[in-house]
């Protein structure tokens, strides 16, 4: 059985921000040619922060994913456990995920925001990047990518255009191999 | 006869940065199914400012465009004028774009760094970015885009995928409609 895979996919300006200074996501959009149906049959979580749900709730009127994806909220602040159709986490990012994996499922959607994709990436969990990019630069916002983790290298592994100018790039994380199955791979002609 | 375009023009990592913390540009490459050759055919001035030099002159080894290409410099410390390969620049990106523009031409290339590259935006003087994407996230750096400018969209005019994962996407500013010439425009049929 394949790993359940952290995926980060988001839709972002040409200068990398998620949303607006205060949370509008209203350059965003979906052509008619992109499906999103496809990503959502390959994934059942969701990982968001807590502020980009607060955002998410100010923004949407009450839309939801249903019940075929589980929504886990990282909060410092909140108690963990589930209220409504939300899990409260205060698990690590590293935690959280190595307890995802025990169990048999899909891909997780990490939705972001910045500072939850800053502590995923430090941790090195981030599998996949799927980026939609909006021909605009907005100038100001909240940005995907927040400084401070170390570099991480990907492979390319699809680069779509679609109808109003949306470019899809899906990136793979790149991880040297680890020492002891470099060793291991050395061997195995003998 | 064409417009001369001022085209904003680099290799980014994913997290839209130019360099390293120290200017360093070591993550940048050229794979050889991608030719530079087409883009410098388009252009004969190149425009930066005085930290982007400093650091190429600290990275490079002497390496220059030869004499095809005009290279000015945008400086607030160093007085205007001509020295060695290098004009100086002490006017406003918009003067010094208007004052090109009288003469005929070819497109400029704007190579950045961030400072210059925001009050290009701030004078919505950016016609075309060409932006080559590196796969990877340095997680720290000197931005393509630093904020602080007003919303500028753009048209996506190409997108290809070259050899280790290099994608080199091409946009082109649209511009609103000036009134006068939206009445003149809907005047016509009559």
């Amino acid at each position: 059985m394949a790993m359940r895979k952290v995926i980060l996919g988001l839709g972002v300006s040409l200068d990398m921000y998620i949303a607006r200074p205060d949370g509008a996501v209203d350059f965003l959009f979906l052509p008619n040619d992109y499906l999103m149906t496809e990503f959502f049959a390959g994934v059942d979580t969701a990982a968001f922060g807590r502020k980009t749900l607060d955002a998410a709730l100010k923004m949407s009127n009450g839309a939801s994913f249903g019940d075929s994806i589980a929504m886990y909220v990282f909060s410092r602040t909140r108690p963990a456990g589930k209220r409504g159709e939300f899990t409260f986490v205060d698990q690590s990012p590293e935690t959280f995920v190595k307890r995802l994996r025990k169990k048999p499922g899909k891909n997780i959607w990490l939705m972001g925001g910045g500072e939850l994709t800053r502590e995923f990436l430090q941790a090195d969990l981030v599998d996949e990047l799927h980026l939609g990019l909006i021909p605009v630069l907005l100038g100001e916002g909240i940005p995907l990518f927040p400084s401070g983790f170390p570099q991480r290298d990907f492979t390319l592994i699809e680069n779509k255009s679609y109808s109003l100018g949306l470019v899809v790039l899906k990136y793979e994380r790149t991880r040297p191999v680890p020492k002891s199955k470099r060793v291991r791979q050395q061997r195995a002609p003998s």
